[in-house]
């Protein structure tokens, strides 16, 4: 199996990636990698080239890139010749930790969608009150306007997903709306309802608010790509604010609060370690025809290395395959 | 000035509505109060009775109510009540702690709606990074359905709240939207900016991810109801979650973690109250023709007194006169 990756993307590029990329060669023996980036700066970072290729690109896209302007103008970057690997044939998976709106515009226009996908979608893996579980919320963000059959193709693939990845026999899928009873949300989302109860494929549990999507009521959570950007934002928003707070608060609170601070470290340490945004592996752009998927700019070698196993759990259990398998049997218009 | 009181409302009625009254009214020489509740129940708590009048209520609108079916059919209740008092003339402003569903309803049939506003919204006041700062976030969830011109009009209402009642001279107002850039959003929020920038009565800020609500970089932000209600029950519930986690995460940690848990506590009481629910006052229901607030069902009598003397400044300062009047001079349609 081989991942092409774009070692330029992300805050601590090309460092971080190929370190990560590196351990992941390691751990996993049967996956190979393509990397595209500036080989000045990668050539000597690479420790051992076993499983690697090279690829120069000669060009970057930056989080100030306009995504589609920048997916269409720098062919010769290292995110969209990854992806063009993938729709060579020469790589079946793309890694990427850079822009978000330039990797989705490059999936989509590069790799392509889905048949029957008529809108891809972002989906994270995040964190829940049950420290043996997490819900994956899908779109979180790729699509501004969402249509009522794009939610329920979501929540197919989310729901798959769940099932092949997670290992969960028939993943609790709910849709997440401004209140619990079946009538709650706008036109939309009460038409989304009613397609989600009668899609004999999913195991619907109906409604969700925001304020319970991380209290393990379901395994799979979809909802309109606005609303689904605005409540995982504010959800790390306010998770990063708290942190913050707490340890200001800890700092200026004299003696006493540094002292207690310093014996609260290690048990406090493990509550960020699982609510942080890279814990639990990258956010998939689901919907096109390979796995394509990311991870936070600013994030270290470990969420490289869990990125990429959760790459190689696509790969294995042919996960996007399925996918277009099942739309073929069961169209959703 | 006269408040009339729904004294049955919220899990610890009628108990701590009487006594935040109470304390109100020993706090303020110049409020007097209507309550209306189950007489059997509210006199026994009353301590003294200066400036309060109890008419008796038959029935009450729970939680459990379906909002505008209770409002049309529970006439009788303390909160159809106290909301009738003042579409009488015989009280200014209506404090409830009910259910927030049944409440809109109530304040939009029974008080009706301020002329030249479409549809009234739910506005709370919360907490942001800066201490001596707050931020107001409408529309918090009145509305499942928004139009462009219903979030012009909050803009406007939210900004004269900010300056009268916050006395901020020029309130800086932005939009809640899925990028900062201002072509971000769906064809809604892309037409609201195109507003908000063009009202000269406006002091607009551009947009703001549900990230940076928190951050005071806005006094006000506008949002549809939907994502407004989402955001909110996202941010809170995560305050929740978090602080539970590490709750038990220091109670489950050992003796070294339960040490410093002692130690911690009153550097992170302070947080923890300052980033509560009900910390900075209820939340108003802006767009009918009178003050009405309520507060959490399950707050404390410190945030009845609190959201009263909120209630008791929007009287001052005449905040619906001047909403009322502005938009008979510049209507926004």
């Amino acid at each position: 199996m081989k991942i092409a990756v774009d070692a330029m993307g992300g805050d601590h590029a090309p460092a971080v990636v190929i370190k990560g990329v590196e351990q992941a060669r390691d751990q996993w023996p049967d996956l190979e990698f393509v990397l595209f980036g500036d080989l000045a700066q990668v050539k000597p970072l690479i420790q051992n080239d076993e499983r690697l290729t090279l690829v120069q690109s000669n060009s970057v896209i930056t989080n100030e890139d306009e995504p589609v302007k920048a997916v269409r103008s720098k062919k010769d970057s290292s995110m969209v010749m990854a992806a063009q690997a993938v729709k060579d044939g020469a790589a079946e998976a793309v890694f990427s930790m850079g822009n978000t709106g330039a990797l989705l515009a490059t999936g989509i226009f590069v790799i392509g969608r889905i048949k029957g996908i008529d809108r891809p979608a972002l989906m994270p893996t995040l964190p829940t009150t049950n420290p043996n579980n997490v819900v994956n919320l899908l779109d979180a963000g790729a699509n501004a306007e969402s249509k009522a059959n794009y939610l329920e193709q979501w929540a197919l693939m989310g729901s798959i997903y769940a099932r092949d990845i997670r290992g969960i026999k028939e993943p609790r899928v709910a849709l997440l709306n401004n209140g619990s009873e079946f009538d709650k949300g706008d036109s939309l989302h009460q038409e989304v309802y009613q397609r989600l109860e009668a899609n004999p494929n999913l195991n619907f549990q109906g409604n969700v608010e925001a304020g319970f999507i991380l209290t393990d009521v379901a395994d799979v959570v979809v909802t309109d790509g606005f609303t689904g950007n605005a409540v995982l934002k504010a959800t790390e928003g306010m998770a990063a604010l708290l942190m913050n707070q707490i340890k200001s608060s800890l700092l200026n609170g004299g003696a006493r609060a540094k002292l207690g601070a310093v014996l609260i470290k290690p048990a406090l340490g493990g509550v960020k370690q699982r609510f942080s945004t890279s814990a639990n592996g990258g956010a998939v752009l689901l919907g096109v025809n390979a796995p394509v998927i990311k991870t936070h700019g600013g994030s270290k070698e470990a969420a490289v290395v869990s990125t990429i196993g959760q790459i190689r759990e696509m790969l294995v259990k042919k996960t996007i395959p399925q996918v277009i398998d099942y739309l073929k049997q069961n169209p959703i218009k």
